[in-house]
Protein backbone atom coordinates (compact mmCIF):
# COMPACT_ATOMS: atom_id res chain seq x y z
CA UNK A 1 0.00 0.00 0.00
CA UNK A 2 3.27 2.39 0.72
CA UNK A 3 6.04 2.58 -1.97
CA UNK A 4 7.74 4.14 1.27
CA UNK A 5 8.04 3.15 4.78
CA UNK A 6 4.97 5.42 6.65
CA UNK A 7 6.45 8.39 9.17
CA UNK A 8 5.38 8.65 12.36
CA UNK A 9 4.72 12.72 13.14
CA UNK A 10 3.10 12.67 16.68
CA UNK A 11 0.75 15.46 17.45
CA UNK A 12 1.04 16.95 20.73
CA UNK A 13 -1.92 18.61 22.90
CA UNK A 14 -0.95 21.63 24.66
CA UNK A 15 -3.27 23.92 26.92
CA UNK A 16 -5.02 27.39 26.06
CA UNK A 17 -3.05 29.52 25.84
CA UNK A 18 0.18 28.81 25.32
CA UNK A 19 2.36 31.33 23.77
CA UNK A 20 5.73 30.18 24.38
CA UNK A 21 7.11 26.58 22.82
CA UNK A 22 10.82 27.81 22.96
CA UNK A 23 11.73 24.72 25.31
CA UNK A 24 11.05 22.63 21.63
CA UNK A 25 13.67 24.47 20.17
CA UNK A 26 15.94 24.73 23.22
CA UNK A 27 15.50 21.43 24.30
CA UNK A 28 15.14 19.43 21.28
CA UNK A 29 17.10 21.25 19.04
CA UNK A 30 13.73 21.89 16.46
CA UNK A 31 12.76 24.63 14.40
CA UNK A 32 9.44 26.08 13.96
CA UNK A 33 8.10 25.42 10.62
CA UNK A 34 5.18 27.43 10.42
CA UNK A 35 2.59 28.38 13.13
CA UNK A 36 -1.02 29.23 13.07
CA UNK A 37 -1.79 31.36 15.54
CA UNK A 38 -4.99 32.71 17.50
CA UNK A 39 -6.34 36.22 17.01
CA UNK A 40 -4.69 36.89 20.88
CA UNK A 41 -1.45 35.70 19.92
CA UNK A 42 -1.90 32.24 21.25
CA UNK A 43 -0.66 29.39 19.59
CA UNK A 44 -3.20 27.46 17.44
CA UNK A 45 -1.03 25.02 15.72
CA UNK A 46 3.01 24.78 15.61
CA UNK A 47 4.42 22.77 13.05
CA UNK A 48 8.45 21.92 14.20
CA UNK A 49 11.23 19.79 12.56
CA UNK A 50 13.99 18.08 14.58
CA UNK A 51 16.47 17.92 11.96
CA UNK A 52 13.83 16.90 9.44
CA UNK A 53 11.80 14.71 11.51
CA UNK A 54 8.33 16.57 12.05
CA UNK A 55 5.85 16.45 15.06
CA UNK A 56 3.23 19.12 15.53
CA UNK A 57 1.89 21.12 18.81
CA UNK A 58 -1.94 21.20 18.88
CA UNK A 59 -3.37 23.50 21.52
CA UNK A 60 -6.77 21.72 23.23
CA UNK A 61 -10.20 22.91 22.10
CA UNK A 62 -13.51 21.98 23.04
CA UNK A 63 -12.79 18.51 22.06
CA UNK A 64 -12.69 16.63 25.77
CA UNK A 65 -11.05 13.43 24.09
CA UNK A 66 -7.87 15.55 23.30
CA UNK A 67 -6.26 16.99 26.28
CA UNK A 68 -2.92 18.05 27.63
CA UNK A 69 -0.86 16.05 30.07
CA UNK A 70 -1.29 18.50 32.59
CA UNK A 71 -5.31 17.80 32.76
CA UNK A 72 -5.17 14.44 34.04
CA UNK A 73 -1.42 14.66 35.56
CA UNK A 74 -0.10 12.21 32.64
CA UNK A 75 0.23 10.92 29.11
CA UNK A 76 -1.34 8.01 26.79
CA UNK A 77 1.73 8.05 24.46
CA UNK A 78 5.39 8.16 25.49
CA UNK A 79 6.60 10.08 22.11
CA UNK A 80 9.85 7.40 21.51
CA UNK A 81 12.56 9.57 19.05
CA UNK A 82 15.26 7.50 17.81
CA UNK A 83 18.84 9.24 17.64
CA UNK A 84 22.18 8.79 17.13
CA UNK A 85 23.00 10.02 20.66
CA UNK A 86 20.97 9.29 23.26
CA UNK A 87 23.08 11.11 26.45
CA UNK A 88 23.25 14.05 24.07
CA UNK A 89 19.38 14.33 23.60
CA UNK A 90 18.97 13.88 27.19
CA UNK A 91 21.30 16.58 28.43
CA UNK A 92 20.02 19.03 26.01
CA UNK A 93 16.29 18.55 27.00
CA UNK A 94 17.10 18.64 31.05
CA UNK A 95 19.13 21.93 30.35
CA UNK A 96 16.65 23.69 28.63
CA UNK A 97 13.87 22.67 31.35
CA UNK A 98 12.90 18.92 30.85
CA UNK A 99 12.91 16.47 34.19
CA UNK A 100 14.53 13.05 33.66
CA UNK A 101 11.95 10.02 34.86
CA UNK A 102 14.31 7.11 33.26
CA UNK A 103 18.14 8.06 33.15
CA UNK A 104 19.85 6.64 29.72
CA UNK A 105 20.99 3.39 29.92
CA UNK A 106 21.26 0.01 27.88
CA UNK A 107 18.68 -2.78 27.95
CA UNK A 108 18.89 -6.22 27.23
CA UNK A 109 16.70 -6.00 24.27
CA UNK A 110 18.86 -4.09 22.32
CA UNK A 111 18.19 -0.38 23.21
CA UNK A 112 19.71 2.34 25.02
CA UNK A 113 17.29 4.87 26.30
CA UNK A 114 16.51 7.74 28.56
CA UNK A 115 13.28 9.40 29.19
CA UNK A 116 12.25 12.78 30.16
CA UNK A 117 9.04 14.77 30.75
CA UNK A 118 8.89 17.83 29.25
CA UNK A 119 7.43 21.71 30.52
CA UNK A 120 4.16 20.44 29.24
CA UNK A 121 3.95 17.29 30.76
CA UNK A 122 4.70 15.41 27.55
CA UNK A 123 7.44 12.68 27.59
CA UNK A 124 10.10 11.56 25.19
CA UNK A 125 11.85 8.43 25.11
CA UNK A 126 15.08 8.67 23.33
CA UNK A 127 16.39 5.77 22.03
CA UNK A 128 19.07 3.77 19.68
CA UNK A 129 19.67 0.61 18.92
CA UNK A 130 22.87 -0.92 20.64
CA UNK B 1 24.33 16.15 16.59
CA UNK B 2 22.31 13.82 14.16
CA UNK B 3 24.38 12.10 10.92
CA UNK B 4 20.20 11.60 9.86
CA UNK B 5 17.03 12.39 10.63
CA UNK B 6 15.58 11.04 13.74
CA UNK B 7 12.92 8.74 13.41
CA UNK B 8 9.76 9.62 15.67
CA UNK B 9 8.43 6.11 17.37
CA UNK B 10 5.48 6.71 19.66
CA UNK B 11 4.68 4.05 22.35
CA UNK B 12 0.93 4.01 22.81
CA UNK B 13 -0.65 2.68 26.50
CA UNK B 14 -2.94 -0.18 26.38
CA UNK B 15 -4.97 -1.53 29.66
CA UNK B 16 -3.71 -4.55 32.12
CA UNK B 17 -5.08 -8.00 30.94
CA UNK B 18 -4.98 -7.17 26.94
CA UNK B 19 -3.95 -10.02 24.75
CA UNK B 20 -5.17 -9.67 21.33
CA UNK B 21 -3.96 -6.85 19.45
CA UNK B 22 -5.39 -8.05 15.94
CA UNK B 23 -5.90 -4.64 15.42
CA UNK B 24 -2.87 -3.57 14.97
CA UNK B 25 -2.09 -5.81 12.41
CA UNK B 26 -5.65 -5.95 10.75
CA UNK B 27 -6.46 -2.00 10.56
CA UNK B 28 -3.00 -1.10 9.90
CA UNK B 29 -1.15 -3.46 7.97
CA UNK B 30 1.59 -3.91 10.96
CA UNK B 31 3.77 -7.02 11.61
CA UNK B 32 4.55 -7.63 15.32
CA UNK B 33 8.61 -8.10 15.49
CA UNK B 34 8.32 -9.42 18.82
CA UNK B 35 6.18 -9.70 22.06
CA UNK B 36 7.53 -9.43 26.20
CA UNK B 37 4.42 -11.08 27.61
CA UNK B 38 3.53 -11.32 31.10
CA UNK B 39 3.47 -14.75 33.38
CA UNK B 40 -0.37 -14.72 32.92
CA UNK B 41 0.09 -14.30 28.87
CA UNK B 42 -1.54 -10.74 28.85
CA UNK B 43 0.78 -7.98 27.02
CA UNK B 44 3.55 -6.31 28.52
CA UNK B 45 5.14 -4.74 25.38
CA UNK B 46 4.72 -5.75 21.64
CA UNK B 47 7.21 -3.80 19.14
CA UNK B 48 5.26 -3.52 15.58
CA UNK B 49 5.94 -2.33 12.11
CA UNK B 50 4.00 -0.72 9.41
CA UNK B 51 6.09 -1.31 6.24
CA UNK B 52 9.21 -0.20 8.64
CA UNK B 53 7.63 2.24 10.61
CA UNK B 54 8.56 1.13 14.29
CA UNK B 55 5.92 1.70 16.67
CA UNK B 56 5.28 0.10 20.42
CA UNK B 57 2.39 -0.95 22.73
CA UNK B 58 3.30 -1.02 26.50
CA UNK B 59 0.33 -2.14 29.59
CA UNK B 60 0.20 0.30 31.94
CA UNK B 61 1.87 -0.33 35.00
CA UNK B 62 1.51 1.27 38.70
CA UNK B 63 2.99 4.35 37.06
CA UNK B 64 -0.02 6.19 37.16
CA UNK B 65 1.57 9.14 35.10
CA UNK B 66 1.18 6.55 31.57
CA UNK B 67 -2.44 5.48 30.93
CA UNK B 68 -4.55 3.91 28.27
CA UNK B 69 -7.30 6.08 26.26
CA UNK B 70 -10.23 4.99 28.37
CA UNK B 71 -8.96 5.47 31.49
CA UNK B 72 -10.09 9.13 31.04
CA UNK B 73 -11.97 9.57 27.34
CA UNK B 74 -9.30 10.59 25.78
CA UNK B 75 -5.19 10.94 24.48
CA UNK B 76 -2.83 13.41 25.34
CA UNK B 77 -1.19 12.65 21.74
CA UNK B 78 -2.66 11.74 17.96
CA UNK B 79 -0.53 9.86 16.21
CA UNK B 80 0.11 11.49 13.02
CA UNK B 81 1.33 8.76 10.26
CA UNK B 82 2.63 10.13 7.10
CA UNK B 83 1.56 7.61 4.42
CA UNK B 84 0.96 7.75 0.57
CA UNK B 85 -2.71 6.62 0.44
CA UNK B 86 -4.52 8.31 3.55
CA UNK B 87 -7.93 6.90 2.40
CA UNK B 88 -6.48 3.32 1.85
CA UNK B 89 -5.53 3.54 5.46
CA UNK B 90 -8.72 4.99 6.81
CA UNK B 91 -10.72 2.24 5.26
CA UNK B 92 -8.65 -0.86 6.29
CA UNK B 93 -8.60 1.15 9.90
CA UNK B 94 -12.22 1.30 9.80
CA UNK B 95 -12.87 -2.32 8.62
CA UNK B 96 -11.03 -3.73 10.99
CA UNK B 97 -12.80 -1.76 13.88
CA UNK B 98 -11.60 1.51 14.08
CA UNK B 99 -14.74 4.73 13.90
CA UNK B 100 -13.72 7.75 12.00
CA UNK B 101 -13.63 10.94 13.72
CA UNK B 102 -12.94 13.18 10.70
CA UNK B 103 -13.50 12.26 7.45
CA UNK B 104 -10.59 12.28 5.24
CA UNK B 105 -10.15 16.17 3.25
CA UNK B 106 -7.53 18.42 1.57
CA UNK B 107 -6.59 21.18 4.01
CA UNK B 108 -5.81 24.74 2.76
CA UNK B 109 -2.38 24.05 5.12
CA UNK B 110 -1.34 21.68 2.28
CA UNK B 111 -2.30 18.36 3.81
CA UNK B 112 -4.95 15.64 3.42
CA UNK B 113 -5.88 14.16 6.72
CA UNK B 114 -8.19 11.71 8.24
CA UNK B 115 -8.53 10.84 11.61
CA UNK B 116 -9.76 7.15 13.19
CA UNK B 117 -9.91 6.40 16.83
CA UNK B 118 -9.04 2.50 17.29
CA UNK B 119 -10.31 0.10 19.78
CA UNK B 120 -8.17 1.69 22.46
CA UNK B 121 -8.66 4.88 22.09
CA UNK B 122 -5.94 5.79 20.80
CA UNK B 123 -6.02 8.61 17.60
CA UNK B 124 -4.86 7.91 14.59
CA UNK B 125 -4.19 10.77 12.06
CA UNK B 126 -3.27 9.73 8.67
CA UNK B 127 -1.81 12.26 6.41
CA UNK B 128 -0.15 13.19 3.49
CA UNK B 129 1.74 16.03 1.33
CA UNK B 130 -1.28 17.46 -1.52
Amino acid sequence: MDTATPIFAPELYIPNGVRDVDFYINGLGAVELRRFSNDDGTIHVSELSINGAIFHLHEETRNPALFSPKRHQGSTVTIGLFVDDVDAYMTRAVAAGAKVTSPAQDYDYGYRQGDVVDPFGHVWMFESRI
